[in-house]
C-alpha cells in the first residue's frame, strides 16, 4: 500500500483579492502529496534546485511523506510560478513562469517510488508522464492529470499517455477541449474510449463528477465563505481521491470510488481556505472527519411517496 | 392548495446546434405552469394577443392548468423572442425581442388566482411583480425570479420586490451581480438580509444550491447526453420546486425543501431534452418518479470508519 506522485515541486508567488504571498512551497506534487498523506504512504518524484532547502524537506517529512525520490539538481533553480486571481477565483492569471530545473527533467524513480501500488501522473509534459508510467509498471492503478497547454501542443502524446492509465482527473473544460465534445457526459465517454475506465471531471466551486462504466456520481462543492487562494485545489482533490483509494478503497467498488470523491472534495475545500499549503499542512484528522460528515449532510435527501398528476 | 404564476407567455423561435423551431409556445409562465402542473393546481397570469389561439389554451388545460386569468388583448401581439445557442448551451444569444402586449401589461388577478396559497413572480419588471404580490396578499409563500436586465435598470424596485417575498430563485451569476459579492455563500446571505429566508441558486448544468437559515443543500445536475434546447429550464426548475412545495411540502421543513429541489432538478432535466415544451407537456408520472430515484442514486454515498493519519 503506497502511492507515488510525479509532478512539479515549485515556488509560487500568488496574489488574490484576499492577500499575497511570495515564494510559497507549492506545485502539483506537493499539494497532491500533502492531501494524500492523510490516507497512505506517499513518495514524491520531481526535480528541485539549490533554493529547495532543509525546511521544505522537513515540512513534507513531518507529514510522513517520502522525499527520497526528489531529485536535487546542483546549481539549478526550482520551478517558479507567479500568478494572480481576480474576484473570479476560477481563473488563474499567469504573470511569470521560470521552468528552472524542470526544463531538463528526466524522471528517474528509485525503488521505493517505482514499486508503488498506485501512481499519480501530475500535470507535466505527457511524454514524461509515459516515462514514469513505464518505470512504475507494477502499479495496479494509475491516474493522470493534464492541462490545456498539452492538449494544444502535445495532443498525440497526451492521448497515448491517457491510453496507459486507468483513470483521468481533469477539469470539465479540459475534458471538453480534449475530446472536442461540448456535452460532458459524451465527452467523458470519449475519454473512456481512449482507455481509462474512470473519468473524474473537476468543476471548481461546483464540485466534481465521476464517470465509470457503471454510471455516474455527482458531488456539489462545499460552500465556503472564506476562499483565499484556489492554487493547488485540483491537486489536493486528486490527492484525497487517490490517497483514499490506495489506503482504504483498493477494491475500487462504486461505494469506494464515491467515498474517494468525497475525501477529495473535503481536502480540496480546506486547501482553498488559506494560501498555498498553509491550511492542509496543519489539518487534523478530526477536521477531515467533521467536514466529510458535513458533505454527507448537505447532499442528503430522501424519497417520500407522493401522487403525481399525470 | 393552489399556485399562481405571473410571467411571460411567449412565442419563441429558437435555434441550437441540434435544430430549430419557429414560434413555439413558451415564456416563463408557460414553462413554470407545465412543470408545476404535475404537483398542484396552477393559475397562469399574463397577457396574450390575437395570435394566441384555442390550441394553446387547450394544451395548458390538458395539463389541468387554469387559464382563466390569462388576459387577452384584442388587436395585440403576444410577446415574441428569437434567440440561438452555440455549443455552450449555458449562454442564450437574443436575436429579436418584440414586447407586444407585454409593453402595457398591468396585471389584474381574478379571484381564483388572487386566492392562491403559493405565488411565483416570474421574471418580469419588478414593479409589476410588486403589484401582483399586493393582489395576492393571502399567499402564505411567495417566490421571485429576475434577471440581469432588472438588476441593471431597476435595482431599487427589485430589492423592494425581494423584500416582499419568502424565497428568491436566481442564477448564481445573478445572485453575485445583485449583491456585488463574488463569494456565493456570502452573496446568498446578503440576499437573505434583504428579506427572504430561502435563496435558491440555479447553476445550469452544474445543478442547484439551496441556502436557508438552517444551512445548505447542494444538488449536482443530472448528466444528459441529449440536451437540445435549454430555453425554459430555469422556469421548469422553479415550477417543480414550488409545485412540490404547494402540493406536498407545505410545512417547508428542510426535508421538504430538499425534495422540492430534487423535483425541480428532475423536471428541468426533462425540459432541456427537447425543444420548448415538447418534452414536459408529454411527461408521465412514471418518468418523473424514475428520474427522481436516479437523482437519489447518483448523489448517494456512505460513511465508513477509517483511521486517518493526523
Amino acid at each position: 500500500m503506497s502511492l507515488t506522485v510525479v509532478g512539479s515541486i515549485a515556488f509560487d508567488s500568488v496574489r488574490t483579492p484576499f492577500g499575497e504571498r511570495e515564494r510559497m512551497l507549492g506545485g502539483s506534487a506537493v499539494h497532491f502529496a500533502l492531501a494524500a498523506s492523510f490516507f497512505t504512504d506517499v513518495h514524491v518524484v520531481g526535480p528541485v534546485g539549490d533554493d529547495f532547502g532543509e525546511k521544505h524537506t522537513e515540512m513534507l517529512e513531518s507529514r510522513g511523506i517520502d522525499t527520497s525520490a526528489i531529485e536535487r539538481v546542483e546549481g539549478g533553480q526550482t520551478f517558479f510560478w507567479r500568478g494572480h486571481y481576480g474576484h473570479d477565483l476560477n481563473v488563474a492569471h499567469t504573470d511569470d513562469t521560470q521552468l528552472g530545473v524542470f526544463a531538463d527533467f528526466q524522471p528517474k524513480l528509485n525503488d521505493a517510488a517505482a514499486q508503488a501500488d498506485v501512481l499519480f501522473l501530475g500535470n507535466i509534459q505527457p511524454d514524461l508522464q509515459r516515462q514514469v508510467r513505464a518505470q512504475c509498471g507494477s502499479a495496479r492503478f494509475a491516474a493522470l492529470d493534464s492541462m490545456n497547454l498539452w492538449i494544444d501542443t502535445a495532443r498525440d502524446s497526451l492521448v497515448a499517455a491517457i491510453g496507459e492509465v486507468d483513470c483521468v482527473i481533469l477539469n470539465d473544460a479540459e475534458i471538453r477541449m480534449l475530446t472536442g465534445e461540448p456535452n460532458l457526459a459524451r465527452a467523458a465517454k470519449a475519454v473512456m474510449a481512449m482507455g481509462p475506465r474512470i473519468v473524474v471531471a473537476k468543476q471548481g466551486e461546483y464540485g466534481a463528477a465521476l464517470f465509470t462504466e457503471d454510471g455516474f456520481f455527482g458531488l456539489p462543492g462545499i460552500p465556503l465563505e472564506d476562499v483565499r487562494d484556489p492554487t493547488g485545489a485540483g491537486d489536493s482533490f486528486a490527492g484525497g481521491f487517490l490517497g483514499y483509494l490506495d489506503g482504504h478503497g483498493s477494491e475500487l467498488t462504486t461505494a469506494e470510488l464515491r467515498r474517494a470523491m468525497a475525501y477529495g472534495t473535503v481536502v480540496a475545500s480546506f486547501n482553498v481556505e488559506r494560501f498555498g499549503t498553509e491550511r492542509v499542512r496543519e489539518l487534523t484528522a478530526a477536521e477531515i472527519e467533521e467536514r466529510f460528515r458535513e458533505l454527507l449532510a448537505i447532499t442528503r435527501f430522501e424519497e417520500r411517496p407522493i401522487e403525481l398528476r399525470a
